[in-house]
This record gives structure tokens, sequence and C-alpha cells, in this order.
């Protein structure tokens, strides 16, 4: 058993919680769910998922009783303004103390649903300290701080759940962690981001620019008025850090990673993509590549027959590879229940009275950094786009440029002039494996000789 | 803590192993792996999936130790000529005795890898009787034997794992009893038969008769030389019945669910439904309509823009739907290492100390018998497929028969005749949403006009 100094009673509760099961091993073990205690949660935030948790705990209030083997308690609700009680959580307590959750020793579980890494960070600091367990789907915040907050969770033997924070409702995290745990997994990629995926899916079925393609996801509600986080990659690359972190027991620093988003991605390219049998898709991957590990979030070239490029709209994807076989798992990443879901997956195991395996790894209070190759050294096929002028002599001086890179070329798209581009004529590339570097100091080696007429477009090739 | 009055090793050491992080609160409970007593198996058969466990814990040893908080050590394998020591389990014992490891006190868990309904049962039984931990990929045994081996495990506080016996390297079970468990799930359906999608795919690529694509997944080692579980669906019917338990809480008495297999399915079908936007896809299906349980395994016409009508070759697939959303997971569902994999996660979770959690729901024994909506009372679209004589009158006919059973039509496809169907022609109707009663009836009454020149084919529209 645990040992535990302090009496406090949600220290006692979680102790007698850890074994719902208790009974002679000769009688028989049933337990009567209605008549178990009750878990005891607070939640800080009565946003999406916020509601979504409320609206869960009440709807599925039976079958989550049945699967966690006792009823689970929403006591306390941490809102801005406690007067104006919202949605679902009819019998809790509201708020506006942060630290409510944390310091009442009732509470079992504190559930941060309010995001940003000022507050969050703090409420859950504090209740770790106070060995409350914790459920998050602050992916920003472990991003950043997981250094700080799964050694504190450990040393206090306490849950810190996070299914909620990667691909929403789909059931990834436990499954790196637990269900594949037999696997050496060497590659990990995804579609990680819902908004971007929309918006990329509009782009593709309907020719629809960029912009007007952002201006839909916002009207639908899939984007948030300031779309910088899901648009630029960075949502995705939180999400990928800590995919890192579970599939191969390492961490990628946010900051070591690269980043690039889809604000610059064009109708034109993901036409010609098509064509070469390609569907364009931000993704975030991570993969092995002789004990090293080689990881950003981009907007890559996916072979059309590929399941991945068959992911449409605001749906997420996850594809992990190991030495036992490739799996795909697909569903919402985003919205209320599918998020609350995962989140009440955590609250679950800890009224089950599982022991926590936070990152997965049982001797590893925080994975040790991972020995990096730069994306840019990795080695992929390259799509290549430039806008040059409809005049002999372009394609030689441009394809001496690569050679002179040692990029050997797999394929070359030239098209007529058209409407959309005035004068200018894309010019559309497909190399062999190259390192990005060499595409990249071709790239402005080209831009030096003063032939493109606009900004070169570059996509990997997965 | 669970009391045990059993003195053997195997029971002190499960109740040690079952806080492997125990420590003070206080203090820093950083778990020595290497250094930790080691969880001690035994495996009864050596076929395909047990060379994949031996290979697996080989391979893959350090990372299992990480995972597992502790090393997994093979000390006995059961085969019947021990003789002939084969695979990666270099030191293990190798005997013939097959109830030698539930009668070897240090053994801590059992994998029964032998497949069948006999000796597994026997020494399943004898393993949980004397309180040790049993994984097993044997889903015809737990369909037809669960009733009698779960409510035994859990009175004795056993896991016994079957995380394998499902779409082998998908990690579908725990994700169902766990990850998923704040859900209330109300389909489940899927690519369950590896075999059988390879048959199809083939049929559906190149047009390969049936017979040609089966003797092609025999070559390549796919289907068993009588490949009768595999084609007739009884294989997916078995899984079918274990996903219903977890999904739905509900049993569906394996001799109750209605199970088609895919030999009679023609190239000509798969050619009329991608006509009509479907591929044919071997499902397994369950759903609840109004509080009972509707279920079968039958080739349907799945959409072809669904991802699962994309799920292609010997992958399996099952997607699920509860009331936080869809969710869908691809992968491998045979071979060694994607089954071994599953083996061994169940392997780890007793390691870890996990409490069982055989069946995901707190106070089952077993599921009690699903109130039964028939398969051929629930309502979908149908596809018919007749062969007529090219003469006048006959689509009247038919249609007049569907008219009196209140079937409408929804699309028909009448074509000339080919050199595949000689002078008859086929002609193929789409219905509305009808009762497959009603279509059967139809069909026989049909039948009784004596204008059709072969046997008609009907499946399910999805």
């Amino acid at each position: 058993m645990v040992t535990t100094t302090s009496a406090s009673r949600s220290s006692r509760t979680r102790t007698a919680s850890s074994r719902p099961f208790a009974a002679s091993r000769s009688s028989f073990p049933e337990v009567r769910v209605k008549q178990a205690k009750p878990l005891v949660i607070a939640m800080a935030g009565m946003g999406t998922v916020g509601s979504g948790v409320a609206r869960l705990l009440e709807e599925n209030a039976e079958s989550i009783a049945k699967r966690a083997g006792r009823p689970v308690t929403l006591k306390t609700v941490v809102i801005r303004s406690p007067k104006e009680r919202v949605g679902a959580a009819k019998d809790a307590e509201f708020t506006n103390d942060l630290l409510a959750p944390a310091n009442d020793p009732e509470v079992d579980v504190v559930l941060e649903l309010i995001g940003g890494t000022t507050a969050a960070r703090e409420l859950i600091t504090k209740a770790l300290e106070n060995g409350k367990h914790v459920v998050t789907a602050n992916k920003a915040l472990l991003a950043e701080y997981g250094h700080e907050l799964f050694p504190l969770a450990r040393s206090k033997s306490c849950h810190l759940g996070f299914e909620a924070s990667v691909a929403g409702g789909i059931p990834i995290l436990q499954s790196i962690k637990e269900t594949l745990a037999a696997n050496e997994l060497f590659s990990v990629m995804g579609i990680l981001n819902g908004t971007a995926n929309f918006i990329l899916t509009q782009m593709s079925q309907d020719g629809m620019p960029f912009d007007k393609a952002l201006a839909l996801a916002q009207e639908k509600g899939y984007a948030e008025a300031d779309p910088t986080l899901d648009i630029e990659g960075i949502d995705a690359a939180h999400k990928l850090v800590l995919l890192i972190q579970l599939a191969f027991g390492a961490n990628y620093p946010l900051d070591k990673l690269r980043v690039w988003g889809i604000s610059r991605v064009t109708p034109m390219d993901i036409a010609f993509a098509r064509q070469m049998g390609y569907g364009i898709k931000l993704l975030g991957t991570a993969r092995k590549v002789n004990g090293k590990v080689t990881a950003g979030v981009y907007p890559a070239l996916v072979p059309a027959h590929y399941l991945l490029a068959k992911v449409e709209g605001s749906y997420n994807a996850v594809r992990l590879e190991g030495n036992a076989g490739p799996v795909m798992l697909y569903g919402y990443g985003a919205g209320d229940l599918p998020t609350a879901s995962a989140v009440l997956a955590d609250v679950i195991a800890v009224a089950r009275g599982c022991e926590p395996n936070n990152l997965g790894f049982a001797d590893m209070p925080f994975p040790p950094d991972a020995d990096i190759l730069d994306l840019d050294e990795a080695v992929s096929e390259h799509f290549l786009r430039f806008l040059v002028p409809d005049k002999p002599g372009v394609l030689r001086d441009i394809a001496g440029v690569l050679a002179a890179h040692d990029i050997s070329i797999a394929q070359v798209i030239q098209k007529e002039k058209s409407e959309v581009t005035g004068s200018a004529v894309p010019l559309v590339l497909q190399t062999h494996d190259a390192p990005a570097r060499e595409i990249h100091a071709a790239m402005r080696e080209v831009e030096k000789l003063d032939i493109t007429l606009d900004r070169t477009m570059h996509y990997r090739i997965l």
C-alpha cells in the first residue's frame, strides 16, 4: 500500500478507492456500484469541454458508474462569474476561487479545463501538492511545463491524466502507453489539428483559397477569431511533443521543434499535388533515425491511397508504427463531448483505483531530452513549385542549381500560362530523396538568379 | 488489499507486484526496473502467435521492462514435442505437460495460445483455479465459454486478458473498456477478418472470382487449408460476440447471431455495387435499437467514401459510435507480432499491478443476455441482384412482388446481355429502408414465379 502521512480526507479516499474489488479470494467480489463511495471531482473552467464533461456526467451517469465501480460526483465548478451558472452541472457549487478545488479536502480529482499556462499551472501545482489527482486537456501547459508537473505528480503518487489533450476523443495516449506497450515504436505521425484539416479539405474539394476557407471555418465555429495556434501549427506542435514523450520516452523541447503552418498553402499547389497522386495535409511527424529523433509540423504531400490522406474535414488521425506493425486511430480531435469523454476516461481510471501511469514508463519521472536529428538534416522526397516567366532557359537554370546541390529530379510539370498566374507559369518539381537543408540552400540560390516571380513553395513528401 | 488465504508463491508474487510504486508519499518513488522482481510467465502453444511473443520478449526486452516496471521472464513453453525446441524462447523450459504452467507455483501468468476449446479450456480453468492470471488470444473459446471463465477469473481476482483475441494488434478492447468508458456506445462494427477482407479486396481490384482469390490467400499464407472459419464469417462472429460484451455490457449468444460468409459473393455484384457508389465488405455489426441489440456478420455494401470501405487487404478496422462521437481503429488483425503485441499488453498490465478489468464493468461477473432484435427485423436499405431472362414483363413482375411487401425501390440497373451471363441479364435493385424479413419473403416469392435463372443475391446496405 501507499504509505501516507497525511490524514486529509482526500488521501484516505484514495487509499480506500484503490481497492474497489477488495474481498477475500474465495468470496465473490461483486461491487454494489450505487452503494460505493462516490469519487468527488471539482472542475475549473466551464467552456466547451467543461460543459461537455458536465453533460456526460449527467447523461451517462449510470454507465459511468458501472465502468468506474462507483458514482462520480461533480462537487465544485470554478468560473469567473459564479452568478451566471451554466450548463448541466446543476448540483455543483459554483465559485470564482481558482484554488478552491485544490484546497477542498473532499475533492479527489481536480479537472483543469481553463487553458492557458498561468492560472492553470498554479491550480495544477497546488492540487498535486495537496495530493489530488489532476486531469487536464491543456497541451500547451504540459508541452511547456511537463518537466515540472510530471515529476511533482509522481512524487505525490498522483494521476496527471491528459488523454484529452491530444486528438480529443481518439483513444491514443492510453493505447501508446499501455495497449501498444510491447511495441518499440519508431514512427508517430498524425493529423493533429481539426481546424487546419478542415481548411485544407475545403481548399482541396472546392479549390477555395486559404482566406475563404479560414473564414468558413470561423463561421462554422471550427476556428477561433485569432486562428494563429491552429493554422500556424503551434497547437499540433504541443500535441506532437506529448506524443513523442509517450511513444519514444524522450523529450523533444518545444523550442527545438520545426513548425510550419498552412497559411501559405495555395489551391494551385493542392491541384498539382493531386495530379501527382498526393493530398496535402498538415502533419505532425516524429520518427527514430539511428537512435536519434527527428520531428516537425508541416504541410506535407501524403500519397492519395494512404488512409491518412482520406481523413477529411475536422477529423483527426494518428498513425503509429512499431516493430509489431502499424495502427491508425481516427475520430474527432476536438469538440465538447469527444474531449469530455477523454477527460472522463482519466477520471474513471482514478475511480477504478488504477496506479498512475502518467507517462507510460515505470522508472521515468520525466523523459530525458531526445538526441535530435534536425528535420532539415532528415531525408525525404520534396515538392517544389516555382512561379517563373514563360521564357527559355528557366528550367535549365533551376535544374542546374538543384544538380549543384546533388538533388536529383524525379518528375517535372510545367504548365501553360493561365488566368490565375497571368504571364507567369508554375514550374513544379518532385525530387528524389534529399535532405531539406540542401533544398533550402538551392531555393535561396534560385532566388538570387532573379528568375522567380513569386515566393517558391516547398513541401516535404511523406 | 486482497485478503489471501493461500500461501503459494504465485499469490505472494501478485500481492507484492500489485504495488510496484510502493513508497511514502513524500519520497520519490522511482523504481529500479532491472532490480525489480521479474514477472514470470508460462506459455502453452508455440505457433505463429507464441513465436511472436517469444520474439518480442527477446527483441523488446528492455522497453517492455521499462513499460512494465520489471522484467518479464518466459519460464515454460508447452509444446507437443518438447524435443523440437523452436524459436526465440531459448532460456525457457520446454514440456509437453499441458497443465505444467497452471501448476507451477513460480508462474504468475499463463498464456494460452494453443487454440481450440478443449485443452485450452482445461488449461485456463486450472490456471484460474490456482490463482494465476491468464492471457489468451482464443476468441472461439471465450465466445463459447466466457460465461464460465469470466466469473471464475473474477472470483479469483485474476486477470483474464484477451486483447489479442479481437483485431490482433489494434488496441480496441482496452479502448472500449477504459479510454471510451465515458461514452454510451450504441454502434460497433468492423472488418474483423483479414482473410475475408484480403479475398474481397482481390475480387474488387482485379475482378478475380472468389475461388481464385481464396487460392491466392492460401498461397500467401493468409488463409488456412480449411478456410471455413474465415470465409463463412464464423471467426468474425466470435469476435463480434466479445465486442458486444465489452461495448454494450450484454451477452449476445453465439447461436443467436445471424452469420453469412463471402463464398457466394461474385465479381459481378462487386462491380454493380461500385457503380452505385459502394464497396462490398464482410462486416460484423451490432447496434442498439430502442434498448434492444441487433447484430450480425454479413457481406454488406459500404458507401465508398466511408473510411471503412477503404480498408484493404488483410487489414482490420473497428468503428465505434457513442454519444461522444465516432472513432475508428485500424491495423493488422492477425500475424505473429501484431497479435503477440496485444498478448504482451495484457501481460504488462499484470506486471504493472493493475486490478483486473476483464469485461470493463465493475459489478458484472458476466454480462446478462441481450434483449435481441433479430437482424431480419432490423431496417436497412438493401441491394438485390437477380439473374433473369431478357424478355418483357420481368421487371414488372419482380417490382410487383416487392410492392406487395411494401418495399420501395430507390434505384434499378438493368444491363445488356454479356459474355459472363450468357442469355441471362442481371437486374439490380436498390431498395429504400425495409426489414430484411420482407426482403427474404419477397425473394422466395420471386423464386416461385420461375423467372430467375440463378440464385438471387441479397446484400444489406450500410
